[in-house]
Parts: structure tokens; C-alpha cells; sequence
């Protein structure tokens, strides 16, 4: 095995495959990169066998790599990323010795990397069937605007994940940890007869810079594995198992209350209403008080830590309608829906003290976040 | 008490002050930041008693504070510090409620924060006796070039700290860990009969951010205590017990090898030759031949870490003389005294593979760097 590379190309196609490679894998040869080269380029292969990421750069590119002689060797994963990133020169030249040890040379500077053989690289699983695909950007923001919401406990495996879903010919993503929820639907006709899978976070949260700036995806799925694929990148991930919540039945369709206001403004409202909280319990309680027979110009945010101190705020809203309210909530899971909207306001909708409410972007029906209040006493 | 600051003026103050504060100290008080205004302006302190800071806003800036009523308060460092970078508005607004809770407000946003008594704040120490003027550009560099060198293990107390020393009418520092040493002395002439203080590493650390670019710092000593004040900020420090050990004798005047060589380069070619090594034993080899009758173009440094691989890097030198030398050393250690030079070329001076060697810049002889070299098997 023997090929010339370009320096830069090669830190970025390590950089993605990095994400999927854990130190700490019980099974060594998933501790290394795979590296095998052929007329075509070379592709590089990193697993932790639930996510495997492979990138490809081809050879008849200017500035790629240029292949001198075939061949695949595993080498370790954190030092291959050491040496290529700190290489002096821009090209950057590989040579193996025998089956397991590559030379690695750039100007003035030579290392000798013990690897091992890169048959012994197991297998990445073969997922059959149609692909379908999917705009890269759309891709972005079902996983941007709900991986967040996914539970980070293990009590509900199913809920660690999100679920894609197709509905009236689009493609969706529902997350929920069974404290709040986050549902999008792309605005993105997608022919086929998709089956909803569960996607693991620990998928989602390497997915966006995979697929960068990628026009098309294509996805192929099967019931256990899910494999996206863009030009230069493909992202293999176990898919998880067991049957995902109706979710659709805890949207509420009407309102008692509903407010709109300044998404920038009332998002630092929230933040400063944290300052005082407890790490891990950031209550606050909102109250909208019928004042001016009906409309409401502004609505009392307070946090109140008795030992520490309170905080009050006055927001400014743009409109209001409905019942007189006084909530209780978890200032950060508003945090987390507020920093998932683009627009400029938003449009909060409650149902009563004790029922879940939503929080959507003011013009726009397929995004809808839903947090449940807390019980003060 | 009561007063209105600017934003950006109170952060800045609270930022510099935050650093003496541990939230951790086992007297309650110094948990707070101590706020005292009068007529002059708005005075912020943190400490942990080991290390004071306390800067001053004077009222009579336009962008600065305005003093309504005169007081004193203690207030939760890390709440006050929140609540002042989250606030609305470019102006904040202080008024205590009585001698323990202040309410701060801005825009339509208000806190109430409950602190305690401004005279239950610990006295700072009182440091009689002259000040001195040091170049604060000086002063910056003193530290930044020695502190990295100073213990970070407790077998010599003393160690921990920079040692700072008058020496023919330049104030100078040295630190050691007794494995690598570094030592300069200001190039400005200094009046006095200025006693060696040690240092904590502490202080250090955080000095040069404190004395920013102030023209002129003044320090005051004491046995136990120094000073150094600027126009808007006071650092307080306790000073280390014990001799410092006389480190002039330790750094060799002869030496057997020499060598110049660019420094970027060079530290290029350390960083690469840790890429392999295990993280606490980053020995690399230096090997200087004769190859061309006394004229040496490149020398060879390499790193062997059997399992994982070998690196092996020729550098280009451009001067040497001397004796042949093959010398191992700790790269960690090189790569800390290369980053502390500013100049283009660095020089080497040997004086066998088992004694200390120094690194200095080209052209300069107020700045000398020390490494011991390690014996290898």
C-alpha cells in the first residue's frame, strides 16, 4: 500500500471519521482507522460497530491523493490523527513496510506506525434494499430542532432516540424525553413507503457535520440499520429497537391562552431567570394577569430561590388572547425550544396550569415543541 | 448604598475581581465579592485570603459609575456575576433594601440577592513601607516567561513559586522545578534596596491580565506580603516562606556543543516527536554528528515507543560547533521553553549527554532557559 495525499484532505476525512472510533471499544482492531486504497481513491473507516462513519476521497482529483500501490492496514486512530495534523509539509506520504506497519514521511520528518492487517477490520453490516433521498438541508433540521429533546436515560431505550417518520408524503423527526417533545416535518415531498426507525443520539449528534453542505442524501433502511450517504461520507448506525410512542395524541389542537412575543427578547428573560436557580432545578413561574380587560401588555416571569434571592421580569408581548394563567416550568427545557426556532416570534399556547403547552415558530405549522409544567406547592 | 454603573465597565470589574474568589473556601464571607461605594467611585474585592483583588471605578467617568448614596454590602460572586452579564440594558441599577440585600434592576428586569454585611468582609492585609515602579510591560514579561517553570508538587514548598530577585539594578525572577529552570531580568533600571520575594504560582497566574496594559505597576514587600498596584487595580498576595535556593551557580558559563536554529521549526519538530509518546514520559533523542568535518546541516531527533511505532525528524540547523552529543531529554520541557522565546532563532548549548543544557534566544542574555536531560537504558 502506497499513496501520496494532500495534508488538508486528509485531517477532514479523519476529522469525520474520528466521531465514530471510542478508545475505550473491548474489541482492538475498532481502536484504529481502516485505511484501504485502490484505483479509485482511498476510503477511510472508523466504528465503534453501533456508528461507523467511511469517507472516500478519490484519486483523480487535483488536490486528493494519488495511489502508488493498493492495499489496507488498520492503524491507531489518535496518532494517525497526530501525525496528520502535525506533518510540515502539505503532502504527505504513506508507505507500508510489511502488512501492519506504515511509513509516514513529509519533508524532513519520517515515523513508522505499528497497525495491524486491514482484512482483520470487521465487517460493516450491509443494509439491502431501495435508498430514498432526502435534501442534505432538510436532513439538518429534523435532526437540529429535535435531537436535543431526546431522553438521556436509559429507563425508556426507545426514547434515547428519535423517530423518523414519513406522514402526507414528507419526512419527519419526533424526539420526547416524556417531559417535553419536539416534532418537525420537512417541507420536503419524499416518494416511497417509509418505515418509522428510532435513531440513536449519539447518530444525530455526529449527522449534521457529516453531511455538511451536501445537497442530497440518500438513506437506505432496513429494521435494525440505517445508512445515509452523501458524495464523499457514509454514516452506518445501528437503529434502535422497540415500538416508538403515538406522539401525535399529546399535541394539544386547541388553547385556553395564547401569547406571541419576541423569541431574541424572551429568550434572555429566561436565561436571567436561571441566574439564581439551582443547577437542577430551574423552576420558574410565568403569570398572565388579565390587567387591561383582555389585553395584555406585559407578562410576569419569577424565579424565587429563598436563600439566595428572586428574580422578577416584565415581558413585552405582542398579543395575547384567553384565560388568565399562572404556570410553573423548567426555565431550561424553554431554553433549549427557543434556541430551535429561527423566527423572529413565537407563539406560545396553554391549556390550564397543569396541562402541557406548545411553543411554535409565529408563521410556520410544521415545527411544534410541547414542555409540561411543574408542580409548585 | 446606592449607585448606577455601566454594564461593560461592571463585568470588566467583576471579571478581573473573580479571580481571587474560591468557592470553596471555608470562610463564607470570601464566597462574596465586596462592594464599597463613596464618593470617589464603586471598589470591588475578591480573595481567598491567600490572594486579594480589588479594582476601583471612579465616579467621575462619563462611562463609569454614578455614586447616589455611599455603603457597603457583600454579595454571591457567582450570582452577581450572572445577573451583571445577563442584564438587558447598558445601565444597572443598585439600591440595597437593607444592610444585607441589594436589589439590582435594569430595564424591566429586577433581582433581589441577598448577601450580607460589607463590615463582616475580612481586612485585607496592610502592607507598610515604600513602593517601588516597575514597567507593567516588564512585569508581564518576568511572569510569562518564568511561571510556567515553577513546582507543581509540594515537596519543596518553596519551588512553587517565582522567585523575584534585584540584581544589578534590574529587577529580575527565576522558578525552578528542579528538572528545568528559566530565569530573566527586566532590561529597565529599577532604584531600591529590593529584598527576593517568592511568588505563589497562583498570583502569577493571575497577574498579567490584572496589570494589563498599565504603563506603570507599584509593588510593595514585606516579609509575608506584596502589592502591585495600578491605577485601577490592587493585587494582593501572601509571598512563599523559605530560602530560595541560589539558582546563579546551576546554570553553566562553558559549554562543549552549541547550536542555532530557527525556533518555529524547531518547535514544530518537538511537537511531532510527542505525537507517539505516552503522555507522562515524552522523552525524545537528540543525536548531533560530526558528519561533515565540523560542519553540521541537520541534526536528528527521534522518539521510540515500541508498541506504537518510531519517529524520526532531521533538523536544519544553522550553526554549530563543538563536540559530537547524543542527548535524551523530557520534549515536554523543550516544547515549554521554546514557546516562552519571541525571537527567530533560538541557541543551544551542551555540555554532555548527562549534564543540564540551556536554550536562549539569538541575541539576547537576559533570558536563559534550563532543561536536565534525562538518562535513558
Amino acid at each position: 500500500m502506497n499513496f501520496k495525499i494532500n495534508k488538508a484532505v486528509l485531517n477532514n476525512a479523519i476529522k469525520k471519521v474520528s466521531g465514530a472510533i471510542n478508545p475505550n471499544t473491548p474489541v482492538p482492531a475498532l481502536t484504529g482507522m481502516h485505511l484501504a486504497a485502490n484505483q479509485d481513491g482511498l476510503t477511510i473507516t472508523g466504528s465503534d460497530s453501533d456508528l461507523s462513519i467511511r469517507t472516500f476521497v478519490p484519486s483523480d482529483e487535483t488536490e486528493g491523493v494519488e495511489i502508488i500501490e493498493e492495499g489496507s492496514i488498520i492503524l491507531p486512530a489518535k496518532e494517525l490523527a497526530g501525525i496528520a495534523q502535525k506533518m510540515p509539509k502539505d503532502l504527505i506520504a504513506f508507505a507500508t513496510t510489511d502488512e501492519t506497519q506504515m511509513q509516514i514521511s513529509s519533508g524532513k520528518s519520517k515515523f513508522t506506525l505499528n497497525g495491524a492487517d486491514g482484512n482483520e477490520y470487521p465487517k460493516l453490516p450491509t443494509v439491502e434494499g431501495d435508498s430514498y433521498p432526502i435534501k442534505g438541508q432538510v436532513l439538518q433540521e429534523l435532526v437540529e430542532k429535535t435531537a436535543y429533546a431526546t431522553s438521556k436515560t436509559e429507563t425508556r431505550p426507545v426514547l434515547t432516540g428519535a423517530n423518523l417518520f414519513y406522514q402526507q408524503g414528507s419526512i419527519g423527526m419526533v424526539a420526547t424525553d416524556s417531559h417535553r417533545l419536539s416534532k418537525v416535518v420537512g417541507d420536503e415531498q419524499v416518494e416511497g413507503d417509509i418505515s418509522p426507525v428510532t435513531i440513536p443520539e449519539k447518530t444525530l449528534q455526529k449527522l449534521p457535520k457529516l453531511i455538511g453542505d451536501a445537497e442530497t442524501v440518500h438513506v437506505k433502511q432496513t429494521e435494525s440499520q440505517i445508512v445515509f450517504q452523501t458524495e464523499k461520507a457514509q454514516v452506518f448506525s445501528r437503529l434502535l429497537d422497540g415500538n416508538y410512542p403515538q406522539t401525535d395524541r399529546l399535541i394539544p389542537a386547541e388553547h385556553k391562552t395564547r401569547l406571541t412575543t419576541n423569541r431574541k427578547d424572551f429568550l434572555s428573560a429566561m436565561e436571567r431567570s436561571t441566574v439564581l436557580a439551582d443547577k437542577d432545578q430551574k423552576v420558574v413561574t410565568l403569570e398572565i394577569t388579565d390587567e387591561n380587560s383582555g389585553i395584555f401588555e406585559t407578562i410576569e416571569l419569577s424565579h424565587n430561590n429563598g436563600e439566595v434571592g428572586q428574580s422578577k421580569e416584565d415581558i413585552i408581548v405582542d398579543e395575547t388572547e384567553g384565560e388568565e394563567l399562572k404556570i410553573s416550568f423548567n426555565a431550561q427545557y424553554m431554553i433549549d425550544a427557543l434556541k430551535r426556532i429561527d423566527d423572529e416570534k413565537v407563539v406560545i399556547e396553554f391549556n390550564g396550569a397543569m396541562r402541557p403547552f406548545i411553543i411554535k415558530p409565529e408563521n410556520k405549522t410544521h415545527f411544534v415543541q410541547l414542555i409540561l409544567p411543574v408542580r409548585v406547592y
